[in-house]
């Protein structure tokens, strides 16, 4: 018998549990799933009590979460990004295995040499983005590389949307995923990519004006921002030299203009509190980021003749859907402009319970080889169940519970802080996702 | 005896010890300089040594710093900023007064009362801005108050700038201060202010497009750009009811909108390091800011383009004459693009040996009295002798020299976490700095 605990069961663990607690017969599983929400973790083990218990944790009370990661033999942790290394630090001093989804944290890679002392595994970046794109990408890298293909541009574009059936809003987005980290995306340090040999760098301010259109057959028409840094992997991915690389993320075409509205006005901000009382209006929201000179006409034209937009065009029509001009009151004081939007957006972005959310995945490599130009395009598209069995949750949770399985039975031969990028992880997991219905299409073009 | 320890001899101590030295003798002072570089310490310390030692000091060695405040009755501290929390801490464990210049740090408020209880005093933005802005404006709002006025609106400029007759290129600007700060200016969360009673928050990527325009008589036409936090003030200044309340800093006109061409490009970024080698020439800077399907054309075309600005416009110019368009080479590989570009901009905007600074400040206030509306404008000039004995060292320092030497003489009663907002201290300050040359212009307006 094998205990598997599981710290954390928010939005992306409802199939993570399932596969486990199915598999759990099979494998000689016993499985925790910590989490403070106990009501919700108990939806999710539903009918698998038998193997499964949910236990009350507040993951930031360091002894209990040690007491609790010291009787198990491998930890899963999907407990948000900041507390990884908490998490990471106590597998180490109690010499466990660990799987998350998060990127590896910087503070991690100096412990490394510590954790191959110990024998132990740190397998990160193990969900869809990061994961199953650095997989699936690696997979066609690998097969290129071994027919002798000089590899010439990568692009890779993730996308966690709404499925067409359940796209009932001018954005075409909902929330299938943590609404905190779509309101501050793309903040941070300046996006970097690298385009026919140039480094390129875009400010927060810029990204979601250089969005390219990215159109997948079979599945829509999106647009596409960078992410924060494409070019850390260009060395992990054994590219180092290629002229061509961009990660980005995909929305409906026309959310990103109407996103940069709200970043221009300063909406997205999240460094300091605004004194706006909680009942001020979404109108008084908006006109503290206009100038006193802007007004004077009404709030919709005020706000698209400051940001320089048609008042009667499509950004100011998906702001005004959101209710930004009107009178409806923000309702909590003391929050940042990000936190009191995203309020808002929650309220109007919500995936209900009969919604299917869409994971779109789309990765397009152009290469030499044999004095010809060729092109392979690979496209994913998941689309959920409801609003709880999300493809979110399959394509986040499906490859670290494979990942478990391969790690708990010994076929994980490398040891320290790993990502998925060797055929050894990648291949059975992609191999067993197929067969969940987590495949990739391929397209093999000659320019 | 009382000694007086100076952390600290950069760009703006050069008055400061001009003053302890001249007052040593009567005040019964000996001074130490402690600064890392010591020829230039000493250069500043030159003809006083008699009672001004110089004393090598790398100040983040905790050890060292400490044996040095130890020794002395009260420290200036005219360290960078990030460093004032440690000496403050070490002042509050040795028992010693302390001065400084800046911002008070967050983390000391919560200190008040222990400074409070051993009988200290940490006497903050005791420089020009903040420090001179403060007194002067508290002098003049104290005195509006006493009346029976109602302050309905209060707007205050402050900038460190080049004076006219050594304003020699397109900018209208010289450094006469840490060039980081200039480079960095805004940068982090919104600016804040007040107006006519609405709230009024500026996203840095508009801040430098939101300037007003600031004519002094007698002085010049600048423009201002909001500070980061004018909301906090008016607490402190006994306003807190008030419509409207705007701190900001001055330009020469022109400068802004085209600061705010290399805000938009990113060239002011600061969180990450580019990949550029030494030897890129600034053209290729800039091109790493364009997309690439903006390129094609020459270079100022192509960025003027992107940028939304006229290729032949005054913005344009102001970045040609910086070289950014040119095959110069930025020189030094793997820095942000914000300390690229201070490298450029300290080799151009110089302030060379003769050069004249000038210290430019701006209050204007309204007020209603007895049923009629009134205004006072309140104006500072101060102009640099040279590039060492600048208006900028001449109005950050002497305001700090005068605070010691009340500290010491035992005329400051309040005890703990300072300001000088208090006719104790600002009475004494502003009128021994009107002997000084640096004096307000008062003009009363009935509107």
């Amino acid at each position: 018998m094998r205990s598997i605990l599981l710290l954390g069961a928010g939005r992306s663990a409802s199939a993570l549990i399932q596969y486990l607690i199915q598999h759990a017969g099979g494998q000689q599983w016993r499985i925790t799933v910590a989490e403070r929400d106990m009501a919700a973790a108990k939806r999710l083990v539903h009918g698998g009590e038998d193997v499964a218990a949910v236990v009350e944790l507040d993951a930031s009370k360091a002894e209990d979460r040690a007491a609790l990661i010291a009787k198990h033999d491998l930890v899963i942790s999907m407990l948000p990004h900041f507390m990884h290394m908490d998490v990471l630090r106590d597998c180490l001093r109690l010499k466990k295995n660990v799987i998350t989804p998060s990127y590896v944290p910087e503070d991690l890679w100096p412990l490394d040499a510590e954790f191959k002392a110990a024998g132990l595994v740190v397998l990160n970046e193990m969900g869809v983005d990061p994961g199953i794109d650095h997989m699936s990408a690696m997979r066609i890298l690998d097969a290129l590389r071994a027919k002798g293909a000089r590899i010439e541009a990568f692009e890779s574009y993730c996308g966690g949307l709404v499925a067409p059936e359940s796209d009932d809003n001018p954005w075409g987005y909902k929330f299938s995923w943590n609404p905190r980290n779509v309101v501050l995306a793309g903040q941070g340090p300046a996006a970097r990519y690298i385009e026919q040999g140039e480094l390129k760098y875009i400010p927060y301010h810029k990204l979601f004006r250089r969005t390219s259109r990215v159109e997948i057959p079979g599945v829509g028409a999106f647009e596409g921002y960078a992410n924060r840094d494409s070019l850390k992997y260009r060395e992990m991915y054994g590219i180092a030299g290629i002229p061509t690389m961009l990660r980005g993320t995909l929305r409906k075409a026309g959310y990103s203009a109407a996103w940069d509205a709200l970043v221009q006005l300063g909406c997205t901000e999240d460094g300091f509190r605004m004194e706006l009382p909680a009942d001020a209006t979404w109108a008084e929201y908006v006109r503290a980021f206009l100038p006193e000179t802007a007004l004077g006409q009404d709030l919709r034209t005020a706000a698209a003749n400051y940001l320089g937009l048609d008042p009667r065009g499509e950004e100011m029509d998906r702001l005004e859907w959101l209710g930004l001009f009107g009178n409806g009151t923000i309702g909590q004081a003391g929050l940042s402009p990000a936190a009191t939007l995203q309020r808002l957006l929650e309220a109007k972005w919500v995936l209900r319970p009969e919604d299917k959310d869409l994971l779109a995945m789309w990765h397009r490599f152009r290469y030499a080889l044999n004095g010809r130009t060729h092109e392979i395009h690979a496209t994913l598209a998941v689309t959920g169940m409801d609003s709880t069995y999300t493809a979110m949750a399959r394509t986040v949770g499906l490859p670290m519970a494979i990942g478990a399985k391969l790690l708990l039975n010994g076929q994980v031969a490398d040891r320290g802080v790993l990502l998925p990028l060797r055929p050894s992880l990648y291949d059975p997991i992609l191999d067993e996702l197929a067969t969940l219905g987590i495949a990739f299409t391929e397209l093999e073009l000659e320019l």
